[in-house]
């Protein structure tokens, strides 16, 4: 990502509402504590805005819906827009490695960590939380990765690496079953590299 | 596995209590139905012993506690005394494939995807779901695959496979992202055989 303004991590330039600046990302990181603590379903608008110091009605300006708030507080963990480019960007060698060190990085993170076992357990309890994964998060993420593939049914193939990572996140970080909750980080990359190195560029 | 005893499905041998023939497995019914429907939390010993007819004190005789009856509730769906062996018997040749097919059908059988679905629900949000999961079933059946594996690290090995397939399973019954969703499972099997394959085989 090439841009002459200084760069803050997470933050689309976007016009600033009369909360004066960075009301939109402190929103965004409220919205992830809330959700994060209290899931999907006990998340309000007004908890979010009460929790950012802003008007309810700031939150509706920058985002429209609960949904809205819930789908950009979990992209704001994956940063695609930052990230993805230097992904896929570099070509498919080695393409596998670097996006299995960017998942397991974001996993590994505490401050993305919370939130990001926050909707999956959402989802995974909630038709409406699941429904705001598949349709904007998912859709997002993997068509954006999915673009750059040249193999047959890439958006499959995507989702098939993001399954790996998505399950490997669970055994690790919420069941923490041994071994895999101890292995260094590196040994993961190692063994799930080649995996998905094949599901994104082998016919 | 070799037995004289006419075969029944998911009953290991065991004396009958005074409730005649049948009463464990029709607790066990019982409890996968009640997981199911009530998640961990909301379930009870004396909840699961009404739904199979049964006096509460015999749900205790045959399974102890409630962790116990969750563990052999999800056993139940699994078989892995049935089924391993002709996975593993059959030696490193295809192996990938025949876990693949397994994991697969099992949740592809309406029977037990719901209760397994309870499962994972459950143990994403209450830690002593999460705590039976890690250490009754995935320690059992993992390290019983582990344990007929020749490569480094073995139970890292299988728990690298069993990743891969509950995030499919979460992918597609739960957040149902297309066209993970919907694609034949031979497709899936086709795709993750070698995955598993290397997993369970290779240095």
């Amino acid at each position: 990502m090439t841009d002459a303004a200084p760069r803050r991590r997470g933050r689309p330039p976007r016009s600033e509402g009369a909360e004066g600046p960075g009301a939109r990302e402190r929103i965004l990181q409220a919205a992830r504590a809330e959700f994060s603590e209290r899931g999907y379903d006990k998340t309000s608008m007004r908890g979010i805005a009460k929790a950012a110091g802003v008007d309810a009605a700031l939150v509706h300006h920058y985002f429209g819906t609960k949904d809205d708030v819930f789908a950009a507080a979990i992209e704001m963990s994956f940063e695609p827009a930052l990230v993805l480019p230097s992904i896929i960007g570099q070509g498919p060698d080695g393409i596998g490695e670097r996006l299995a060190r960017y998942f397991i990085g974001v996993w590994e993170n505490p401050a993305t960590r919370a939130p990001l076992l926050a909707v999956v357990r959402s989802a995974l309890t909630n038709e409406t939380a699941a429904k705001v994964l598949r349709t904007f998060v998912l859709r997002r993420l993997l068509e954006r990765i999915a673009a750059d593939l040249d193999v047959p049914n890439p958006t499959f193939r995507a989702e098939l690496a993001a399954s790996h990572m998505i399950g490997i996140a669970i055994l690790r970080y919420v069941v923490k079953v041994e071994p895999m909750a101890s292995v260094d980080t590196e040994e993961i990359v190692a063994m799930v590299a080649p995996t998905l190195q094949r599901y994104l560029t082998e016919d």
